[in-house]
C-alpha cells in the first residue's frame, strides 16, 4: 500500500516543506521564519547551501504494510517485528504495571536496540570563534526530509557495515583515540516511551587541524547554529542531544556579550554562569534518589503478538481507541546517503506533543522547573524531564500538571516556541512543540514532590553522566543557549 | 534436610566464629586481629560491647529444601522462586550472550529484587571528631552471624512492613527531609553476578542532636570504625558500600594527621587529596563511555524451569559441574531483630573470590587501576571493577589477568589483606579477600584497553553518582580509607 492521501498534519506554510507522501523532490527552504534569520546573523550563504543540498536530494518514502516489507518479518512465535540480518533494531511487546501514576497497567509496543550508536560533533576553534561541523542529512520518518544532523549519526549496525554501506564519513576522529580533544563523551538515554533501554554516545571533539567539509557537511558558526535552532524543524534531535552536553564554556565565546536582551534572559544568564541555586547539587541528587525510591515500575518484555489493546490493521499495529502511536511500515529511496534504498519500521506518534520548561527567577536567577519522570522504557525507570512533557490529545484523564500555564502564558512570558521533530530514522512524522516559558514572579516556588527548581549550571553539571535529562529536557536546554 | 554435617569453609581460627550449622549459641567474639585493634586506638568498650552483643543473641539457621520452604514456592508455569506476598524478590533464570570473553553464552539464576532498600548511616560530628551510628546486625547467611551494619539497613519490604514486624529504627532520619544534613544520597547498584539490577540507596545524614543508641546501635569513632574494618568479617558490605560514598572531607577529621606510615601511603593521600592524575575526569569518563560501546551484552530473563546446564537437587538448584554457586534454602530463628523467625532462599557461593586493587604511584600520586567490568545483572551491564575480582576456583580458562601479581605480592607490596563478606541477607556465606596492593615501579603503566588508571578524588567524584563503581569496587575503597 503506498499512501497516496496527502496527510493532515502536514503543513502547507511556514518553514516546514509542504510533502506529498508521493515520489518528489523537495523545493527550496522558505518561509516565514527564514527571513528574520538575517537579522539574526545567519549568513545567505548557509541558506543558499542548504536550499541546494534540499533541491539535489531525491528522496521518495512510500507506506508499505507491514507484513510486505522486504527484510523484516515477524517472528513465527513471538510476532516480534525484526530484520533478517537479526540487527538494527526489534518491534516487540512491553507490559508495564507501576504504583505510580492515573493508569497503572498497560501493554504497548516498543523498539528494542541494544546497540550504542555515536552522535558525534567536530568542533573548531578559529580565531576565538567556535564552529560546529554540521551535516544535511535525509531521514525517512522526517516531515520536511532534510535536517541539520551532527557530524556523525551513526548505529553501530551503520558503521560495522551491517547493510554494506560505504564508510561513514569522519567516524575516525570519534573511534580512534587522540584523533582530537574529547569535549563530550557520554552515553545518554533517548525517547523513554519509545524506544526500550536505548542509548547513544554523545561526543564532541575539538580539532585544531583544517577538516574539510564533504559535499553535505558544513562547518557553522555555533553562534548561527544556535539561531537556527529557532527555525521550525530544521535542527534535527541528534544535533540539539549532543549540543545541550556541551559545557557553557563552550558556548561562551559564541554568545552575546552585550546586555541581555531582557531581566528574563539575564536572570538565565547568571543561572548557567554559577550563580547560587535554590537548592546545592546534593539537595538536588538527594530529591531526585529519593523520587526514585517512591514508586516501582515493572517493565516486562513480552510478545508482540496478542499484545491487549493493540491490533494489526492494513495500516500497521495501533491500539484500538486510535491514542498514541501506531507502528508503520516505509520503503525509502534516497540519493545522497551511505545505502540509497531500503525498508524499515517507524514508529508513527499520532499528534503533536508538547514539551515545556517553567523558568523562575528566585533570588535574580533563573531555575528550571524540572519533572522527576517514569518512562518504561528507561534504564533506571526515571530521568529528570521537562517541566511538560505530554501529547494532549493522548490523555484520557485530567490535564497533565502545569500544561495550562505553559500554554495559557501572556505573549511576553513565551522566550522560546518552536516546532520540532524527534528522530526521523525512527519516528514518522512525530512533532514537539517546544516551549520556555517565564512562570512569572506570582508561580509559587513550593512545587509538588516530583518537582524541584534548578539552575542552568547545575544541569550543565549533572549532563556530564547519562541517565540524568531526558532526551525531551536535553532538547530544550540546547533551545536555551539560543537565547542569549 | 537440617545441615548438620559441619560445614568445610567455616574456619576453626582466627577472628571469624566458629559456627555450626546447627542450633548454637555464639561465643564471644575472639582472635588474633582483635588484640592488634587495641592499639590501633579502638576502645576496649565497643569490643565488650560488640562481644556481648553476640552473647546475647540467639541465633539459628537451618538448611530447608528449597520446595519445603514455609512462605516460598515455584511457580507453576515459570519455575521461578517467589514469596508468597509477591514481595522481597524472586529467583528467576537469565540467559546471556555477549561478544565479550571466554564465555560468550550462558544461562544462571539470579534474584531479581526490583524495589529500591535504604542504606543508611547517621553521623554526628563532636568537638571535630566524626561518629557514626553502627548496628550488630545478624544476617541468616553471615559466617560469624553478627556483623557491624549502618544505622539503617531496610528493604522496601521491610520498612512498609510486608512481614508485619516492628518498624525499623531510625528510618524516620533517612526518609523525613529535613531531618538532618543529607551528605551522601546516591542509588548503587549490588553484585552485578548474582542480582538482577538490583540498586540500593546509599544514604548518610549528619546530625546535631543527641540520637541515643538501642541496645544493638551504637555511636563509634569514624576512625575505630576504620580501624575494625582490618578485622576479617566484621565490617558487613552495607557498611563498606555506605562509607565509600562519603567525600574525603568527611575522613579527613578522622585520619592521620602525622606522617604517612610508608611512601605507598604518602602517595594515597595525595592522591585522596586531589592531586592531578595521569588522566582528566573528562578523558576517564570517556574512556568508560568507549569501553561500554565496545561490546554488547544482551540479557534476557527466562524461566527457571528447565535452566540449562543447572538442575534441582535435594541440596538447591546446582549447576551440574558444581561450579560458581547454588540457591538453598533456609529457615531462622534470631531473637534480636524486627522479625524472629523466616525462612528464605540464598545464594551459596561455592568458593571464596579474589576483590583486589593493584596501586601505582605514578608522577608522585597513587593511582588504582579500575576494569571496565561487564556483569549481566548490573543496569547498564557495565560498570568499573577492581583490578582482580574473581573466583579462582570458578575460572574454566586461563587465570583472569592481573591475579598472578596479586596473589604472588612480596608481603611488603600487600597494603591490606583481608577476608570480608558479601550481604548475609541474600548470600549464604559468601567470602572474599579484598586486598590493595602496590604494583610497584616495574609495573607498566601502558595498560589494556578494558583498564584505566585513576587517583582516589576521581572515584569519590564519580561515587556521588550511581552506577559507576561496583559493589565490589566501593567495598575496597572503603578499606583504603583505612590506610591512614
Amino acid at each position: 500500500m503506498s499512501d497516496s492521501s496527502p496527510d493532515p498534519k502536514v503543513r502547507a506554510d511556514g518553514p516546514l516543506l509542504t510533502r506529498d507522501a508521493g515520489p518528489h523532490r523537495p523545493g527550496p527552504v522558505d518561509g516565514g521564519s527564514w527571513s528574520a534569520l538575517h537579522a539574526e546573523g545567519v549568513r545567505p550563504d548557509f541558506l543558499s547551501w542548504f536550499a541546494e543540498r534540499t533541491r539535489s536530494t531525491y528522496c521518495r518514502v512510500d507506506r508499505v504494510p507491514l507484513d510486505r516489507l522486504p527484510g523484516w518479518a515477524f517472528d513465527p512465535v513471538t510476532g516480534n517485528l525484526g530484520h533478517e540480518s537479526g540487527r538494527f533494531f526489534v518491534i516487540e511487546g512491553l507490559h508495564v504495571q507501576t504504583t505510580y501514576g492515573a493508569v497503572r497497567e498497560w501493554h504497548q509496543p516498543i523498539i528494542n536496540q541494544p546497540e550504542i550508536g555515536i552522535l558525534g560533533m567536530l568542533v573548531k576553534v578559529v580565531d576565538g570563534t567556535p564552529y560546529c561541523l554540521l551535516q544535511a542529512k535525509v531521514e525517512p520518518g522526517n516531515i520536511n526530509v532534510m535536517q541539520l544532523s551532527p557530524t556523525v549519526q551513526a548505529t553501530r549496525s551503520n558503521y560495522t557495515r551491517v547493510h554494506r554501506g560505504g564508510g561513514t564519513k569522519y567516524l575516525d576522529y570519534f573511534t580512534r583515540p587522540g584523533a582530537g580533544r574529547v569535549l563530550v563523551d557520554v552515553l545518554q538515554s533517548e525517547q523513554g516511551s519509545w524506544f526500550l533501554r536505548k542509548r547513544n554516545r554523545n561526543m564532541v571533539v575539538q580539532v585544531d587541524e583544517d577538516v574539510p567539509a564533504g559535499d553535505y557537511h558544513r562547518w557553522l558558526p555555533l553562534r548561527e547554529l544556535l539561531a537556527l535552532l529557532r527555525v521550525d524543524g530544521l535542527v534535527n534531535m541528534d544535533t540539539r542531544t549532543v549540543l545541550s552536553c556541551l559545557p557553557s564554556a563552550f558556548y561562551a565565546a559564541a554568545q552575546e556579550t552585550e546586555a541581555p536582551s531582557s531581566p528574563a534572559v539575564a536572570a538565565i544568564v547568571r543561572s548557567a554562569a554559577g550563580a547560587p541555586g535554590r537548592h546545592d547539587l546534593v539537595s538536588v541528587l538527594s530529591w531526585f534518589t529519593g523520587a526514585k525510591g517512591r514508586h516501582e515500575m515493572t517493565v516486562r518484555r513480552v510478545p508482540l503478538r496478542g499484545l491487549p489493546d493493540w491490533r494489526h490493521t492494513a495500516d500497521g499495529i495501533a491500539r484500538d481507541d486510535g491514542r498514541h502511536f501506531s507502528v508503520v511500515g516505509v520503503t525509502v529511496r534516497i540519493d545522497n546517503r551511505e545505502v540509497t534504498g531500503w525498508s524499515q519500521p517507524l514508529l508513527y506518534p499520532r499528534h503533536r506533543g508538547v514539551v515545556a520548561f517553567l523558568v523562575k527567577e528566585i533570588d535574580g536567577v533563573a531555575h528550571l522547573l524540572v519533572h522527576a519522570r517514569y518512562q518504561a522504557g528507561l534504564l533506571d525507570a526515571m530521568e529528570m524531564g521537562p517541566t511538560v512533557q505530554c501529547i494532549p490529545d493522548n490523555q484520557p484523564g485530567p490535564r497533565p500538571l502545569f500544561l495550562a500555564e505553559v500554554l495559557e502564558a501572556a505573549p511576553e512570558r513565551v522566550l522560546y516556541d518552536t516546532v520540532l521533530t524527534e528522530e526521523g530514522g525512527r519516528f514518522y512524522r512525530s512533532e514537539n512543540r517546544y516551549l520556555l516559558v517565564d512562570a512569572g514572579d506570582d508561580f509559587p516556588t513550593e512545587v509538588p514532590d516530583e518537582f524541584c527548581w534548578v539552575t542552568v549550571r547545575q544541569l550543565e553539571a549533572l549532563l556530564r553522566h547519562g541517565y540524568y535529562l531526558n532526551i525531551e529536557a536535553r532538547s530544550l536546554l540546547a533551545c536555551l543557549r539560543s537565547l542569549w
